[in-house]
C-alpha cells in the first residue's frame, strides 16, 4: 500500500480547515485499499468539543460498514491522535494507524502516551509514524503562526 | 449540590441500556444545577465505536451551550470513563466529574490512567468517584451475569 498517496489525501482535508479558522488535521480510514471515510477538525464550526478529524472519521466509517469495528481498516491522521482520538481508536478496533507528524503537547500515540499500544487495554493498534512529516508539520506551523499574527 | 440526586438520574439513564441490549452506563451534564445533558450507551444501536454515554452527553451539552467549551459544568457518569472519554472531558474543558464505580480494565481516571487529571495536558478536572458505588456496580454485574447466562 501507498502510503503517502494516502497521507496526502488526509492533508487534502485538512487544507479544508484553513477556510474555517480550524486546526488544520485531517484524516481518513481506509480498507481493501478504497477510502471508505474522510474528515476534518470541526470543532469550531461544529462547535462540538468531540468534533476532531478522527472521531468524525471513525463515525463514517462505522455508518460505512454499517457496525462500530473497523477491522481490518488503516486510518491516516496528519497529527499524532488525542486521549479521546487514540482512545476511540482502540474503542473501534481499528488495526492500523498511520500519523504524519507528532504531537509532543498532547499526543497520545507515542509522545505523553501510548494508548494506542497499552496491553492493559482489550486492542492494540499498529503504529507507524512519520509519513510526510516535514508537509504535515508545516500545515499546522503555519496555521499557529497566521494565528499568531492575527491576534 | 446533591450529588446521589444527580448520579440517580445518571443510573435511570443507565437503565435504559438494559432494554437495547446495551452495556448499561448513563451519563447526565449538570450546570448551575439544571440538566442540559442526559444520555446513555448507545454503540451497538447506532453502531458507532464513539456512542458511549459520555460522548452523546458532551455533543448534548455543547449544542444545549452552543459552543465546545463546557465551563462550570459537572458530568455525572455510572462508570469511570475509558480513554476516549476522559480525553473528551478534558477536551471539552468540564469542571468536575463525579462517577460512581471503577472500572480496573478500561478506567481512564484513576485506574489505568488518570487523564482528567494529567498536569502536562491543557486542562485538568476536579474528580469524585464513588457516589452510589453499589448501585452503579450493581447494574454492570448483573448485566455481564445474564449475558453469560445468555450466552
Amino acid at each position: 500500500m501507498n502510503h503517502e498517496y494516502f497521507m496526502k489525501i488526509a492533508i487534502e482535508e485538512a487544507k479544508k480547515c484553513l477556510f474555517l479558522d480550524e486546526v488544520p488535521v485531517g484524516a481518513i480510514i481506509v480498507k481493501d485499499g478504497k477510502i471508505i471515510a474522510r474528515a476534518h477538525n470541526l470543532r469550531e464550526t461544529l462547535r462540538d468539543a468531540t468534533a476532531h478529524a478522527e472521531i468524525l472519521a471513525i463515525n463514517e466509517a462505522c455508518m460505512a460498514l454499517g457496525g462500530w469495528r473497523l477491522l481490518d481498516c488503516t486510518m491516516y491522521v496528519t497529527l499524532e491522535p488525542c486521549p479521546m482520538c487514540a482512545g476511540a481508536l482502540v474503542n473501534s478496533r481499528i488495526k492500523t494507524l498511520i500519523f504524519g507528524t507528532r504531537d509532543p503537547k498532547g499526543g497520545a500515540c507515542g509522545s505523553l502516551y501510548n494508548i494506542v499500544a497499552d496491553e492493559r487495554l482489550n486492542h492494540r493498534i499498529e503504529i507507524i509514524e512519520g509519513v510526510l512529516q516535514d508537509e504535515c508539520s508545516k500545515l499546522l506551523k503555519e496555521f499557529f503562526k497566521s494565528k499568531r499574527k492575527k491576534d
